[in-house]
């Protein structure tokens, strides 16, 4: 095996750590090739080499991620109970969302991302199975808006704010207060 | 006064819409002056004459938001009592952000226009009073959790499945969520 060969992966994943890096920094958009070969710190064609486009680049960012959640989606739909799906549903999009925390608020709120990922029929069909599974447990308008409301909420908790946070403690403090926005938590005069 | 003079500010607020709506859908960085002259049906050189730059605009889309948002933090500021002042700022940014609906998410999700708006001190300092208004009622790092939730929550609640919802209930839906989530809403039990 050639070294070129030995080392492909390796470089494929500098390129996808550093357009993770730049695209937070300076939205999906506002990101060239040449931006990220200077990041590394070799030639564009070295990045051209793997990927051609910054679309293939940002394919290559999420590919993990949505294989995660999908995973997670399909294990709260197969709970009992719209409760637990909720709960499940949460407990997996919080815990994906700390793992990867620069990543999330980008895929949520950078419109050039966004509009690419829509474009995937997968994604959209993902986020409306997400948003379901939070929602049941309040039907109606109220209960989307609530959805709506704590998928963005998780990635506006990635905050420079709590970038210096324990993952855990992290963790806690998204899903507590998710579960207070979806009504999951018994008030404590009841307990 | 010239044809020109009159229609000086007109043309103005042509380039500011057609702006918002490109940026929403392109995202900052993905939106060229170019763009915003086709989207309007006038030459590059037409849009140059009021805005140099794309950063131009932007402050310019800005700049009344940002006045809005003063006079709200500081009325906030002014009431007695940490209750009063989250419940105060938080119907100032909900009607707010329902009168800017297709703005408001960019300003908080878009890498591009962010990083913009964090280099001007005026707009962390905002930002900032706000957080700290909402977190107030719960000290400690749960509560800036719980505010940055609410403030990406709101702009998340902008959704498509919510764009076509009457100003009053999606106004209602957000302020009832946020203050779930805040812990400002009396539980059913105790009333």
């Amino acid at each position: 095996m050639s070294v070129a060969a030995v080392r492909a992966p390796d470089s494929r994943h500098r390129f996808i750590d550093a357009a993770i890096r730049l695209f937070a920094r300076h939205s999906f958009a506002g990101t060239s090739l040449q931006m990220i070969a200077d990041e590394v710190g070799v030639t564009k064609s070295a990045v051209h080499h793997h990927f051609r486009t910054r679309e293939e680049l940002l394919t290559a960012v999420i590919e993990p991620l949505l294989g995660a959640l999908r995973a997670v989606v399909e294990a709260a739909e197969g709970q009992r109970g719209r409760r637990a799906r909720a709960e499940r549903m949460l407990a997996g999009v919080v815990d994906l969302a700390v793992r990867h925390r620069m990543l999330v608020p980008m895929l949520i709120g950078d419109p050039g991302a966004t509009g690419m990922l829509r474009s995937r029929t997968e994604v959209g069909d993902l986020v409306d199975r997400m948003i379901t599974l939070l929602a049941e447990t309040d039907p109606g308008v109220g209960g989307l808006i609530k959805a709506d409301m704590v998928m963005a909420g998780i990635a506006g908790g990635m905050s420079a704010r709590t970038r210096g946070l324990d993952d855990d403690v992290l963790r806690r403090h998204l899903i507590d207060a998710s579960r207070r926005t979806l009504g999951l938590r018994t008030p404590r005069c009841l307990t």
